[in-house]
């Protein structure tokens, strides 16, 4: 019985998923406070999920994975993760994410592609392989495929903001590709940790999202196979069919803040109801505004992913409007969170009052990891407005932000 | 194909009714305005609505109704019909609630309650009975069912903000039974339009809403024969059980706000996309965020509709608890509603400018129109605040505001 | 004893004005909810003003005014009316702030604009003279100023939204002038109601400020006198001083809505205060969320005002410089009514029921009545968004909204 | 030249302060990121504040201090200075507010009262006395003054969240006081540091706010004479007089909020401005409602500072009365303040990216700061609910926090 507000598995996989995380959330929530004090990623917490299947969730279950398919369920599992700590969700979400996109390129993919994703995915179902992902570059840099004198690929560059990489086996890194012509190319290639100049940075002192893992990697002239990278196609191509993965790579992320609000909430309920019956009217408004605020941040969420979920498989419809068909709901969703969510966790710190300003004070971790929202991409506040006032309008725009990112680096060089 | 972000019904039979609906919008739409004016219910609409069967679009199949049964099909209607005139939706809402509250009776009633019920479905169906709800006394007046002198019952009062009055030809009234003992009890006659003493006042003069037909009735002394009297128990019996009800009465016109929010943002968008590319900075802003309103909006609505349709046929779930999880997501929705699509309309007329303030713009009607969800029953802000924080602090209290309001006009009188 | 909190008059002709203008407001009221239903510019009660002297209330007292010179006192006094109706208080706006501007003119125009200004203060002081402004062209029309064949000028346009219009006896009309030169003037000639080819609409039918007797007025090829010209110089010539005469004409409406919103919260909670100690929570934290929404409302109001009454007469600094240091301030004030005076209108309304819905109380007035703000030039929303962005970010753009509109205008046709 | 918008202070005092505070903020500012991090109170600051008699800034010129007596000008120092670091701003306050209520004791109190305030006021102008204050005690614990064996008074508990503690030589303490008879009293002994059983808790670890030094004291049996207590009366006697002292305390405070969110929306445009005129629509909006907001925001604040400036010597009036007066206006603006000061926070961080959300980065840090406004007394957004609406409704209640507070103690121990 499912009730469309991001509470229950609605296949049999998700709810097989959901069981065995809930398995790991007392032990997570036990070691949340001082992960987040010393920024220290929970590698025995991955090392659980690996041992029980969990890092294959979103792995066909041809290739050994649990065979979790669908978003929603995804987003369940990282709302349930998240209610314990949010930066352990945000670094599975990178590993249940790129289990999805693979699956596509096993799925769809030229040859190449296809081999190089089953080989991953059988390793990610195995616990083996932990692949992350390099999306941003570090401030002034642009993280560049180049040609080597023996015809091979080098790649070069620093990406920013990676999550799981204490424990990252692979890493696919977004990159410039150049290759003598006119328009440079978009393309993603995949390193292994122990590439020849590869170093993941040690340290990183975020002010939320500590336990997470996200760090600085540098690339210095990495060799990198042919074989190993996929090819994105020309920058500016203005093709609206990458929304579709740039979807489903980022949404499942929604539970992440659902959690966190809906943990907020819950802390201060718990305390406002130790009270009795004379809570304060303030704290009687608040509670119910609060309440209603988590569930319309916990439906629009819901329909966004059962949306993109319906969409997913609908190859033989129009592919540019596909994307933006899972685009859309996906940024309404996701403005309505990042205003809702942090609502939510700030109004929980007033009923619970200033002990809740203690650092050591779940609701401080809260505050400090619901920040995190505003800057998942895609979109940011500014690029979303400029993304959905255009659908609204029927601008003609480039959609597609990487593409976008990189004719700007282009012009700024 | 269904997002849960109610746009598409979900039923065959609710496919037909907004098929059915869709065929009116038009000609509703061309008069909605003089009827807005002049404060005029538009009988030919309604004429026309009975012709096709849409006075008994939720009469079951078997009693010569279309069948449609799921409250968010349902609401969907009132949506697309307010798109055109939100008060012709709130009108036909209160024969749609109607008919979703006797086959109830029909199905699970006392046998002269079920024979009351099917008798008047089966006039819904074809159209000879439109059917109002007396629900709310006039300021300083308690409704009142007493025995006569031969042991018959006879009901004065008045009731005010009753709909779709003018064609009215059944009328249920919210009354409170006195029969000498201690506690009076609830009861609901029914009385038809003829009956002696029943006289429906001509004149209303709303702030909007002002085709709905909703008209103040007088009862003076009209007789009321024993079988046509539907029992609500005692006064104060607290039985969370009425909230289901209460729920399946009213949560369909969330579709209206819905709807009057939904048309308000599509008149400002066609306004500003005529200017082409160079759209402001703040109509730019103001477009993304009225649209993620809209979404968490009309997501928010869908899942307390679907929430609802899951549990109406729980019967053999424990009947408080039953209640109680339909009106708690239907007041975290309705307070989501009455914020957001206030704040979508308003910011639709800054979009549109100066014009939008002429009493004939049809802004200017939903902005007047829109405001009416904010004192629809249940519940008020302030109500829904001591309900929604009573369920969040488990606190014991009387959740039937019918009763609640009863024991009030006991106290006071 | 100030306060800055808007509430008090700062000289002791401000003083005098309240007074005079507080022993008006119990008549105002009594037949606001007529005047306002039936759209009646309230005739007698401007004799009224006439005949105290509140019609020259803003012209100096060496020609025979009350010599109130002080922007935040008129906006008080204003506040003062609106609280009774804001209908009449917008339409005395017309007359005040007129007054201010022909002030300048008396003592810093040229002899031509000095001698006419001077001429109708002295009419105004006297109440003879109640001097409108056309400010804003009827759809599609460019309100246009062009010689005749015997070197004379002729205005022919139609001017839109024009208040006190009934009992006008004077028309200032801001007009696009061309002379022939590739460059066409902005000019504001002014017109004596007996013109020929001058016709005052009579039928308006606004949402709200229905009594303020807006109407649109017809100009057809009216002959104007050489003398009775403003001249406004070249279209497009980007001079930041003209904002001080755009603040100074426009800021002292803030007022109006300041009134509004504190009618409206002090019908509610007189309502509320009925019920003794037993206010619901929702209710309290509406309150107390009210009354500190008025205080900013006010508060930002009166340092716009204060800040605009200190540069006033500062004309020996930069005069580009001063006139954006007046408007920046009354556009974030604005910003800030626009958005809270509404909000505590339409909480006001929840706090009282149901029966605030009925089109003749008085919150169902205020609630069309405060709805006008957002439309008050200068700006929009969407203009102030440019302008205040514009500040902030130190870009060169064209600050007058006015020549912007006639280079559109130009462009268009 | 004053607009009433908390920039340029009012006094020739205030002047020499905010310019003497000015000398100072290159320097704090270049610390403020390693003091946040290591949570390190800025002695070397504070030591330079003494020498050049920051720490008398508040002290009469008769004592030897700066003699700035307005709350304004305090508050606009305190704005000056948490532009720079809000942490220092916070520990700066203590001093200030301290040497305001003090400087009552010494002209109004009882001689032994006036006594004590004078030496301390001498040793505050000199710099060789800082003095903190005990207002909360610790979870659990009720600090009480009683008797001992020889009829002195001894002083036990633990108070919490005492800023400026690292180098306080001073602390008064509230405390209950039991005599013996049947109602405690309130009353606030002041304690030297090198007292007997007074220990500083060196350890505190903050959300934000990190380098103010508030710390934990515990007090075991401390002695206290007699001459060193300042009496309060009885608990529970509902003085609304005692509102004057708190608004005093506790009003300029709303500065530092204020200059917390002046600094983030600073940063955020200096960020966006790089960018030239090509900056995004949502930016564009969020820049002009940032500083509309900041307006209100400094507005409100300016005008209930300016009110409590006019009340502060107005003893010759009820002083009951003085006391709501000054109470309200202050939560009022407070209610203002803790809503936007965030607002504006979060909204800067949006408008810089991603790289906001790195721990060292000022923004992080104003983020973590700005949150501890809500916490603040008197009054937390619930008392302040309370206090308001009770005022609007002329509810008769104890106002008085600190003893609703100590009845509660009394009724739970």
């Amino acid at each position: 019985m499912s009730t469309s507000d991001l509470r229950t598995p609605i296949s049999p996989e998700g709810e097989m998923m959901v069981d065995l995380l809930t398995g790991f959330t007392s032990g997570i929530r036990a070691e949340a406070r001082a992960n987040d004090q010393n920024g220290v990623f929970p590698v025995d917490t991955f090392r659980g999920f690996a041992k029980v299947g969990l890092m294959g969730a979103a792995v066909p279950a041809e290739l050994g994975g649990l065979g979790v398919t669908r978003l929603y369920d995804l987003a369940v599992g990282l709302r349930v993760l998240a209610e314990a700590d949010a930066s352990t969700a945000l670094a599975l979400h990178v590993q249940l994410s790129r289990a999805l996109t693979l699956t596509y390129e096993w799925r769809h993919g030229a040859p190449a592609a296809s081999a190089l994703a089953e080989r991953l995915l059988r390793a990610m179902a195995t616990g083996e392989a932990a692949v992350c992902t390099g999306l941003k570059d570090a401030p002034g840099v642009v993280t560049t495929l180049t040609r080597d004198a023996s015809g091979g690929w080098r790649l070069s560059g620093r990406k920013t903001l990676v999550s799981m990489a204490p424990i990252g086996t692979h890493f696919f890194v977004h990159a410039l590709r150049r290759d003598g012509g006119d328009v440079p190319g978009l393309a993603v290639p995949l390193l292994s940790r122990d590439t020849r100049g590869l170093t993941v940075q040690p340290d990183w002192d975020g002010l939320g999202m500590r336990a997470s893992g996200t760090l600085d990697v540098d690339f210095d002239n990495c060799p990198v196979p042919e074989t190993d990278i996929l090819d994105r196609g020309p920058v500016g191509s203005r093709r609206d069919a990458v929304l579709a993965g740039q979807t489903i790579s980022s949404i499942t992320m929604l539970g992440i803040y659902a959690g966190i609000a809906q943990a907020a909430r819950d802390i201060a309920v718990q305390h406002c109801a130790k009270r009795g019956p004379d809570v304060s009217s303030g704290v009687r408004s608040t509670i119910a505004e609060s309440d209603a605020r988590l569930y319309a941040l916990r439906t629009a969420t819901a329909a966004a992913l059962l949306n993109a979920d319906l969409l997913n498989d609908k190859y033989t419809m129009d592919l540019d409007e596909r994307g933006r068909r899972m685009m859309t709901p996906f940024q309404w969703a996701k403005m309505t969170v990042n205003d809702l969510a942090l609502r939510v966790v700030t109004d929980s710190m007033s009923m619970v009052g200033g002990q809740a300003y203690s650092a050591g004070h779940p609701l401080a971790r809260l505050y400090r990891d619901v920040r995190a929202g505003g800057f998942m991409q895609p979109y940011s506040y500014a690029d979303g407005v400029d993304y959905l006032s255009g659908q609204a309008l029927r601008l003609d725009r480039d959609n597609d932000y990487m593409s976008v990112r990189a004719v700007r680096s282009q012009t700024q060089s």
